[in-house]
Order: structure tokens, then sequence, then C-alpha cells
């Protein structure tokens, strides 16, 4: 069996893992990467792309953040709809900062390429991939690869390999607790060469279902309606699709809608979920193995760049002599987490139509809304919690 | 059968009818108040005690508050309790308002006395009290006292009979759109002449349920333990009362709770329900008659207040030659309704402990807690609703 070394083991080239190893790298520890998919696969995942200024520090500091500054679009507000009516929330004005859309696969294409150029190593379609000995001192990632089995010998664990992953589904059921919410409706979202209907995202509250318009670039748009469960991507034609959107939108939004073939369409469906704690001994979690959030407002990303960005200074204040960020990492992290969790699932509950909620639950989302844009205080929670809350370093 | 004639007939004399009485009275508008009960049974009658600015301003525009602004207690903050930890909202430094304490049962008394010196007309104890006409130009409402038949004609019926009153249910059902929630647990609640814990109000979020620490003055407690909707105040004696309450409370605070003999206890059920709209021809609904909020936040007076506030000026604008006032006065009514309805069922939802709520909505409540006491933004969207939003004359 060949067997290598090194100090962190990160299970998972997603972003959260790769982000992880650029940071620790710019920190000076050694790590390595081990992904059981190709990264052609991983490239092909496609993803929120809504950036807070959290997110951007981070790649900033990681280094891979020139293409970013250079393609993605800062969005100084965001809007929503219902009523047939438009109401922007003034990001900027409200808290000062703003966000950055750009694709979740720009940012691990990033992240990728200046990896392999620095010469760090990933290790793709790594088969069985399995982690070992993390409630003791000597933990360890085993895989096959091409056929052949391989050791990698870590002083920690990095878990960066999402709900599904080995990481999370390795630790003693009785050491973790878990909180989930699977919300009854899925996403139906296509993408499609054509410009954005508007240049800020438009969150829509309709009595047909929420509607989402977003974009990758201002070529590219995102464009997602709510759908039932059971519902399949296959069954709705790019026409079906297109007419179901603009019935959610404001009229004089939908008459501006740009049309045109769909290049992806797929079903997601949308959950909250939580395990708690996130270090057990010399594994940690990080991003979407420890937590889930529904897509409505775009946390994901960010919740799992802030994991890691708080899990590469805890990891090399240990490397420096103190282990204060590794003891306290879980505890820190769960704090933002269940702030966006709460933001997320309360964004969810607003937006969506839900199928058992009768007339009183639906003025109460109505009232909401009205309340939320004639309030400032309102509009600046909503806001706060938008772009972002800061990382407890 | 007796006849006699006046401007507007108002139907109950509870708070909001006897304040519309004298609102009417000071505007010049005759009015005749019919209530079914007797006038110590109406003053029986135990509610809440929270006054919003708002609701002081027309007692103050009405003549009633010399009473009110010598024993009412200003408060400038209000206190939320959860993990064991207090947390004040300062309401006035967040909104520059106050909210004063004062029971329903004396405002109750002062709009009762003002309109017995004032030789206004209140015809107690009126049975089978029956609105008739108001679809057409000549309402009037009929009523028995004591075995002889009375008929009151009158310009406007004013529908201040309450949620079980006739006046709402004199509407043809398919006039009217209602909406209801009716929540999992009630309100045990209790009245002792000891002086209260705290001089201003807590609610407290706890694993065991929901508890308010409130007063009526410095030396008569109210206080509220949630309970479950098929319990009985009978069930309770003093001590298991003052020992759930404390269990619920931080224990600083369940340390200085002085305990004493009740001298009224009973269970409250919590309901929201919104009828629309609130005017149907020539008669108009106000208060409880068409809207109802669960207790937390102590809305139900305010709202009531404002009802009559905008009807009292929509009818001396009516009889000074406009009915821009009476044609919008539902819509008017709703906006601020529908505000208030929601804040009551958003802060009982937080507050409460729900039999069917799993892991992941306990920690949404404790997530959006902390969130809550953490943001500047998110205390004072709290705050303003609290001290209350303003009416829309």
């Amino acid at each position: 069996m060949a067997s290598t070394r090194t100090q962190v083991a990160i299970v998972g080239a997603g972003p959260s893992g790769l982000l992880l190893g650029a940071l620790l790298a710019r920190a000076g520890v050694d790590a390595v990467i081990v992904e059981q998919r190709s990264a052609d696969y991983v490239l092909g995942r496609i993803r929120a792309g809504v950036l807070e200024q959290v997110t951007v520090d981070l790649l900033d500091e990681a280094g891979v953040s020139g293409r970013l500054h250079a393609e993605g679009l800062p969005h100084d507000g965001v809007n929503l709809a219902f009523d047939g009516v438009l109401h922007r929330i003034d990001l900027k004005a409200l808290t000062g900062k703003h966000v950055v859309v750009y694709g979740q696969t720009e940012v691990t294409r990033d992240l990728m390429e200046a990896r392999a150029a620095a010469g760090l190593r990933t290790v793709y379609e790594a088969q069985d991939v399995a982690v070992h000995g993390f409630d003791g001192g000597q933990p360890f990632v085993s895989y096959t690869l091409r056929g052949e089995p391989h050791m990698l010998q870590c002083d920690f664990i990095a878990g960066c390999d999402g709900y599904h992953g080995v990481c999370r589904a390795s630790v003693p059921a009785e050491a973790l607790q878990t909180h989930e919410k699977v919300y009854p409706f899925g996403w139906l979202g296509i993408l499609a060469d054509v410009p954005p209907v508007a240049h800020e995202l438009i969150y829509a509250h309709s009595e047909h279902g929420f509607a989402l318009c977003s974009m990758r670039s201002a070529a590219r748009s995102r464009y997602y309606v709510q759908c039932a469960l059971d519902d399949h991507a296959e069954r709705w034609s790019d026409e079906a699709f297109w007419a179901e959107l603009k019935r959610r939108l404001p009229a004089d939004v939908a008459a501006q809608v740009l049309t045109g073939p769909s290049i992806e369409k797929s079903i997601a469906p949308l959950r909250s979920f939580v395990a708690e704690p996130m270090r057990f001994g010399r594994l940690f979690l990080a991003g979407d193995a420890a937590h889930i959030v529904p897509p409505t407002g775009a946390k994901g990303l960010n919740l799992a760049a802030g994991d890691v960005g708080l899990l590469s200074r805890a990891l090399a204040e240990f490397y420096g002599g103190s282990s204060r960020g590794i003891d306290t990492y879980s505890e820190r992290c769960l704090q933002r987490v269940w702030k966006a969790e709460r933001f997320s699932w309360w964004f969810t509950s607003l937006m969506h139509r839900f199928p058992d909620t009768g007339s009183f639950g639906q003025r109460m989302q109505h009232a909401e809304l009205s309340y939320l844009v004639s309030s400032e205080a309102a509009s600046k929670a909503l806001a706060e919690n938008y772009v972002g809350l800061p990382l407890a370093f």
C-alpha cells in the first residue's frame, strides 16, 4: 500500500475543500485534497452565484480573486416583487456593503487552476475514500486510485465532502445531533445565454409561487420557479418554463424577459440541515458536510467559505502553538451557521407558496412583505443578513 | 314600541364603543351606546394593559386621560428572556416612543365615568339587540329593555360588540372574508396584589413554555404561563402557578418573584382572526368585532382604539360634508390591522413552545431570539411594532 503524509488531509475538492487548501497553503500548512470525482465532474455542478464580502475577502486572501474582480458583478441592491410591483432593497445604503455575483463554477475553476499552478496536490477520482483514527492521535484517509490502495497519514482531516460525503457519515451517530427541515416544494432552474431581465436579482412572491431572476454574467441568465416536489425537469419545455416565469413576475418586468434555449434545466429540492458539533477529535466538518440551507438568499457557498476561513486560521494557529482556534472552531462556526439557517428558512418561508397554508398564512406573508419594504429597520435586518453576518475570527 | 333617534348607534360599551362615543361627542356627533351587559359586568372583564402612544393620544383627545397620566406606568423598555438571561429592548432609544401600562379595566372605568358625567346616553342590559337596514339608508338598532321593545334609529351603526357580537354576525356571509388561526395552547393568567418582579414587562421563552411578567400597577402583578388548550384554571393551585412561572424565568429573576394569593385566575385561548371588509353600507365594525390578535405584544386594545380613532374622524368628516373618511375607513384600518396581526402572530410564534415543532423549529426560535437581541435593526423592527405603527388618518 502506497503511504504518504501531509499535515491536513482535505476530503472533497468542491469550493470549500479547494479554498481551505489555498488558505492553508498561504499560511504555510501542507495539505492534500482527496476527491472521489473527476475535476470536470466537480466543475459541472451548477450552484449558487452570490458572494458575500466575507467570501470575497477570503478569496482575496487566498490569492485567487483576479478574475472575480474583473468579471464578477457587484450588486448594491436586491429586489423583492409582490402584488405586481418591484421593491428595491438598497443593500449599500442600508449596510455599506454589497454582494458580488460570480458563479460557484467560476470560483471552483479559479481555485483549481491556482492550485494546479502552485503544484499543490489534489487526488481526483479516488475510490472507496474512508477516514480513520480521528478520535485518536493518528488519523488517516484511505482510498483506492486506479486499483491501488493508498493511505494518506495526517494530523487532521477536513471533511469538505458535502451532505452525502463520507466524513460526517463516519462520525458515530451518538456523537452527532442533527436538525432538519424538508420544504414541500423544489426549484426548477434553467440557465440560458440571454441577458438577464434586470441587473440585480429579483425574488418574486406570487399567487402562482416563487420565482427568482438571477444571472451568472451580463450575457447568461439563471432563472428559477418554485415547483412541486414530485415534478420532473423533463416535463418542462423551455416555452412552458418561460411562460410560468413571466406569470410570476410583475407585468412590466415579465414584458422585458428575454427568452432563449436553455443550456441546463434541473430541479433541486429545498432542505435545511445542521449537524452539531462540527469537530470530532481530529476531524473537522466544513460547508455542506455539516449544514445545508435552502437556496433562497444564497447562503450555502458563503457559509462554507466562512467555515474554511475559520478552519484555516485555526489550523495555522495550531501549528503556531495554540489550540484555541481548533477548540472553538465548532462553536464559532455554528453561531454564524444558525443565524444563516434562520435567515434562509425565514426568507424561504416568506417567499414561497406553501401547499398547506390557509388564507391567514398567506396574509401573514403579504403583511410581512408590505412591512418589510415600508420599514427601514426591517429592510436593514434583511439587508444585513443578505450581505452576510461577520465571521467570528 | 319606544323609538328614539341618534346619529350614530354604537353597539357595545367596551373600551372601543365608549372611546368612539367620547370622540364623537368631542366632534359634536350625537351617539347612543347599546350594551347587552351591565356596567359592572363590562368592568369585570380583565384584559390587556399596555397602551401605545396612539391610544394615549386618542384618550387625551377624548378628554379622559387624567387618571391615566397620574397612575399609568410609562415603560421605556421591554425585556426578552431566554437561555436564562434577560435582554432589554430599549424602546425609547430605538423609536423615541414608549408605552404606558394602564389596565383596560381602568380605561373602561374612566370612559364610563366621563360619559356619565357628560350626560351621554348608554343603554345597559339591553336584551335581544339586533341591527337592521344598514345596507339601505335607514338603519336602526332594536332591543328589549326591562321587557319593553325599543328602536334606535340612526344614520350609522358602529359594531363595537366584540368577536361574539351581533354586528358581524348580521352581515351576510357572502359579503365577509374571514381569516383565522387558532394556536395550540392557551395562557393561564393570574392577578395578585404583590409588587411586580420587574418594573418593565418580561416576555420569557423557555423549554417549559412561554411566560409573561406584567403588571397593572406598582402593587398589582399580572403573570401568565403558556398552558395546554385543554387545561383548566381550577387545576392550578396558586403554589403550582408560582412554581411553574419561576421555572420559566431566568434564575436571578425567579428568585425575586414575590408571590401571594391570586385574586383572579383564568385561561384564555389564543387566536388570530380578521374579517374583511370592516364596512357594510352604514355598518362599521371596529375592534374585536372585526379582528382578534393573540395577546403576545398587547395589540388588541390598541388596534380597537386605532379603529375608533379613524371611525370617529371619518364620521365627523361625513357630517362636515365629505364621505372620503367613511369610504376609506375599512382600507385604512386593515392596513394597520394586518401589520399588527403579523407582529402578534410572529411574536407568538417566536416565544411559545409549539407541541409539533421539531428540533429544527426550536433552533429557529433560538436563532431568531439571539439575532434579535444582537442586531440593532432587528431590535428596532420589534420596538417600532411594539410601541405601535402610526394611524393612517
